[in-house]
């Protein structure tokens, strides 16, 4: 297949990009470098533009005839979304339905967009199956969510077929070492701590350590970035016009922050300190999918269960790159 | 103050810009004609323009400071959103965004918003308060809804202060009988039924007679276009920095299609005829607001109360103009 992927400069687009090679698919990248980096994109690959520049979008889709799109592009800074949602809903809903128009107008019609657990808000329990309401309590959850029922009205109408994939924690690095995790500015808990470990920070803020968890910290579910790629693979073999699968993507178990830390100072011999901070506003103790329902439609099965071999992996990256890709 | 009225050349626009007028305000009207009308704006108030062209809108907004936004401008065809729904996330969403972006780069921090009924999708009881689950069912009302979240971010985020107001079915025309209701097509019952009057339709068709009402036809709020009017003069008066006002309008009181029928009959002396077909997918049996958090908040009540004089007014319009503005 010829699949257009957007963001797939970014950290879980640029694995994804790398794992549709390796299957055989002729694989081109959008990407607008405001949050990836041409370095992970393979020489000649790299289509620049932005999903708000709707003449060089129709240029894009003008130029090849692609069978699918993945769609990663987004902003997804869960703090700046609350101060300046503007441009949120500007990059993420209006940039998404340039994209899906663009691609009516060329008629392609299958889709896997990166949707994520921020769609529930604060869950009713744990773990979060598909049927939980989705709620959120931010405006990138929600300009996610936004789009998840625009795909829904345009499967009706015009015969999309779609994937809307919920990622939980996404997280480590491919098993070579040559692609990662490099946010500016890094917000995720596993990059952070393995800075404290490069030296680059004098250690790692807890927030919260009194939440109703077994150490007080709270508890995500790492799913790899490696097999949210097969993920990825596995729904674009499925999508069927007219239909949609939305669908958690998680390991179905859970490490605290104290876990994680831990891991990381076993993987890489630092003594890593750590302070306890109050709790930040809107981090519910616990958020792990039910991903079964994934499991069974995508006969698809993480390969990494667990969060030491996720540290092991992210160690390698940043060990590596310890100022990224840039460095 | 000096308002920008946006769809001020359409239905409900037009009696709020004439109400804010009386009122004193200076008012501009910013249309794209698509479903207004010239005719319904006072000579030299009306801005011609479209909410996609944001160099048109940045133009508006520098060539005067406004105080405030009143925003009708919007498609509101609830089937055509179902067969097209790009069409109406591109102009209800991405065109509100780029009225609210246009806002916020002018410094104009007040807006009162066109919402509707149709965000509550099929309500769980009647009437309706907004406390009720918001769960539109089709495009249109999924759009209006995004919008309301969003004015809750903006307002949260930069301060803006807005209002919602929610309408059941306005209806009726200004008591001149100058302006009124004019859709091309025309989908709303009281015109379709007064055409039968006015001999343009042999018939009227009732969809459903066996709903569990009295008579066993669809019951609908009836509010007049004129009551909408005060409403929005009263929310503009009211609004506040960083604060949203939610509020349904309606009176509280339903009418049935076939007690609409009949009013009509008795208004016209026409015999009108009738027919009855199928319910349709997506009617619910009674949709009546509770309004009176608008009551109390806004310090509000309709002058029209029953379907009488609303029909008797929107009689006066469609015998006046039997082919509306351009007859």
């Amino acid at each position: 297949m010829k699949v257009l992927v957007t963001g797939g400069a970014g950290y879980v687009g640029s694995h994804a990009v790398r794992l549709l090679t390796k299957a055989g698919h002729d694989v081109w990248v959008f990407d607008n470098l405001a949050n990836g980096y041409r370095a992970a994109v393979a020489p000649g690959r790299l289509l620049e533009g932005d999903l708000l520049d709707q003449q060089r979008l129709a240029q894009v889709f003008a130029e090849r005839s692609y069978d699918a799109v993945m769609h990663f592009a987004a902003l997804a800074y869960v703090g700046v979304s609350v101060t300046d949602p503007a441009v949120y809903y500007r990059n993420n809903v209006v940039g998404t339905l340039n994209l899906l128009d663009a691609m009516r107008a060329a008629n392609v019609n299958r889709i896997v967009f990166s949707s994520t657990c921020a769609t529930y808000g604060t869950p009713a329990k744990v773990p979060i199956t598909e049927a939980e309401k989705q709620d959120p309590i931010n405006p990138y959850g929600y300009t996610k969510l936004v789009i998840e029922r625009t795909l829904d009205d345009y499967a009706h109408a015009y015969g999309l077929g779609f994937a809307a994939l919920r990622y939980f924690n996404a997280s480590g690095a491919a098993e070579d070492g040559t692609i990662g995790e490099d946010h500016q500015p890094e917000t995720h808990l596993i990059p952070l701590v393995l800075q404290v470990a490069l030296g680059q920070r004098p250690e790692i803020t807890v927030f919260g350590d009194d939440y109703p968890t077994p150490d007080g910290t709270c508890i995500r579910d790492y799913i790899h970035v490696d097999d949210l790629a097969t993920a990825h693979l596995a729904a674009l073999e499925r999508l069927q016009p007219g239909k949609g699968l939305k669908l958690n993507l998680g390991t179905g178990a859970g490490a605290s922050v104290m876990e994680v830390i831990n891991a990381c100072r076993r993987e890489t011999g630092h003594a890593i300190p750590h302070k306890v901070a109050p709790r930040r506003a809107g981090d519910p103790a616990e958020l792990v999918a039910d991903a079964s329902l994934a499991r069974k439609t995508l006969d698809w099965t993480p390969k990494y269960f667990g969060i030491e071999p996720i540290v092991n992996s992210a160690w390698r990256w940043h060990k590596s790159h310890p100022h990224g890709y840039n460095g």
